[in-house]
């Protein structure tokens, strides 16, 4: 048995946990050889092709070490496989995995990497292709992924935003002014990211005013709402969702760059700033912008629980492509007192081009939001790394410290 | 012996490094009373004032949980006094200082509230005020406080823009594709902080350009070096420090929210923002603008040997504030092979309203700044806290922890 395993679509803090996961289940289920695709599904097309040293995985303790790496160590891509499976490339995949004599090809990624998974079950399928088994891991920061309690990256990214908002709360509050400060939080359409900010609220008031991508405002209602928050509190922080449009889409930029490649997905920022500009106008106070960026899912603030479940998914879909095909194996939250998962699976058709938003029933006020993120998403930002520093500067595994070098 | 202390201007993550070093050494000192000034200057005209609780000072752990608790936690102002001594607010400060029975009153700001320092000395020899002293703690993590070998809080938001742009760097290079990567820095006119990620550069190649406040270019320069650095790298990440302006002054934002109150500095931002559209216009690449904001100057990634310092320095301000006035503690570094700082001190008129560049010399090319920022700014970033976590959110001390509460 040899296996391949690739990463794909946007990185998340844990991704490479489930890498992990997979590579620990391929030593101990006995795989002879382990490879890794560079650049998702693209390594296979251009044979750019590492692979894993058992050993070396073993002496640079890359098992934890890759826990606490943050984005994808075998890179990425934002490739769509053709909808057409009469498409050579297809062809071009199986002979690639069949040289290198594959039986489980596992592929890390959230929503639109599923389809991928979905795409080369179908031609295995059509084509009566078998002795290959195609299986995904599921990972998204957004957690907008299908039929799972919730996403592998998620945690760490609510983490990362908790934490920094905390610290944000900190810098604004010294002033004896009245300020608006606008924080812009990612997760497309869904706005569970920026949803749980509003654990920070836990301890002490930390969020004043949240706007979601999957609440509909007008701007004069949030001006509205600025206006009472000013009432309980002089320097008010907003968590906004990057995917939020008030009624008129007066907070949208338009400009030439806005959609991605491949999934053809639009790139939405510049809300917070365009809410910060009205405000400031209208009320003139004093307002600032903070767009969380690229940070929140590649930071070093990592969620143990995460991650140590990213860990799992990774391995229990390894040990399932031994006999099944087309499988991404999912969390299930027990229904315990205590935070207890367990670990089922679905077909990639079940994830794949779907996503899930926050219950509308959640949405009715603030404080049910946040009643109900509390209860969800608090267990999930538990447990912390000890990272490590050289120098005064955080240092990380790399591939070389675990790949053969020359393959 | 009373005395009171109170912070002012920007925070930094270590400003209360600096109380906590006053605190403890009116404690060592025997001074009865211990006062905060909350907001600056502005607490003893409004009469908003704390008393330090110095056995729960000592219960609760103030004195090491300041040192790891970012942003300034008696609050801050921007408030400038009158330059003529006449004007009746001196009168009513040191009214309220009498009142409270005060010796020493220490103010820890940047070069703008070392003015205040200047200022009220200045009031104080002209009306024969004595029994009071007024000294300064330095503090800014623009680093451009003069005479003084590097300004306390700079290590710390070094690092944290080190830290910050090595896991940027971790997400950046997942993608097979050009892609140009802006990160815009803090430093107003002083390229300090943004000199200091190239320490990133040490053991690998993190920041590929690098545009500096004290540095002109053309945005046709630009173009030209980001068209060569890809014949390097696919991926590349430019350092901006926010008050970098091209030679035409186009990637200036002309906006109406553009001056500070009280000392009238311009809030520069934007420079990253239309760099990235600019290049992205011109070279048809996938571009991001990253604008690390305020999270850079209150974020808990700490510089323990930053921390250590600025605690020595308000220690130092205290002790020297019993028999001088007017007087700021410095940091020299001696001139050994290994890094070690000595204590000295200078009037306050030596550092108020005035910047340090970085020296010409260095900046002749990439490399010479590289060597010389890593020679000077590499020691200055060692050191880590381990931070409080409580339900997976940081945990800090609070004022009302060390203060007594009817005071």
């Amino acid at each position: 048995m040899n296996c391949i395993i690739a990463q794909s679509g946007g990185p998340t803090s844990v991704i490479n946990s489930s890498l992990s996961g997979v590579i620990t289940c391929a030593i101990d289920q006995g795989f002879e050889r382990i490879f890794g695709s560079l650049n998702g599904i693209e390594g296979i097309l251009n044979d750019n092709i590492v692979e894993i040293d058992k050993d070396k995985f073993i002496s640079s303790n890359a098992q934890i070490r890759l826990m606490n790496r943050p984005s994808s160590i075998l890179g990425s891509c934002r490739y769509k496989l053709p909808d057409s499976i009469e498409d050579k490339i297809y062809d071009k995949i199986f002979r690639k995995l069949k040289e290198l004599e594959i039986t489980s090809f596992i592929y890390i990624g959230g929503n639109d990497s599923m389809d991928t998974v979905m795409k080369l079950n179908r031609y295995m399928k059509a084509h009566d292709i078998t002795g290959i088994n195609v299986c995904g891991v599921p990972k998204t920061i957004d957690n907008d992924l299908c039929v799972m309690d919730h996403s592998p990256g998620f945690g760490s990214a609510s983490k990362f935003v908790n934490n920094t908002i905390i610290n944000i709360r900190n810098d604004i509050d010294i002033y004896d002014l009245n300020s608006v400060t606008i924080v812009e939080i990612m997760g497309r359409n869904a706005g569970w990211i920026c949803a749980s900010s509003l654990l920070a609220n836990k301890n002490s008031k930390v969020v004043d005013l949240i706007y979601l991508s999957e609440i509909e405002k007008s701007k004069e209602d949030i001006l509205k709402e600025v206006k009472e928050a000013f009432k309980y509190n002089k320097n008010l922080l907003i968590a906004v969702s990057e995917g939020f449009q008030d009624k008129d889409k007066f907070f949208i930029n338009n400009n030439d760059q806005v959609y991605d490649k491949g999934f053809n997905h639009p790139i939405i920022a510049g809300v917070a700033q365009n809410m910060s500009d009205y405000i400031h106008r209208k009320l003139n106070v004093k307002t600032r912008a903070i767009e969380l960026s690229i940070i929140q899912r590649t930071s070093n603030i990592i969620s143990k629980t995460d991650s140590n479940e990213a860990f799992n998914l990774g391995y229990q879909a390894l040990r399932l492509s031994i006999d099944n095909t087309d499988i991404i194996p999912i969390l299930k939250r027990k229904d315990s007192t205590k935070y207890e998962v367990e670990y089922s699976y679905v077909n990639s058709s079940d994830v794949a081009n779907k996503e899930k938003l926050i219950p509308k029933s959640w949405l009715q006020d603030m404080n049910t939001l946040q009643e109900n993120m509390i209860e969800y998403a608090l267990p999930i930002i538990q447990g912390e790394f000890d990272d490590i520093y050289e120098n005064g500067m955080l240092s990380f595994i790399n591939l070389c410290d675990f790949i053969k070098v020359n393959n």
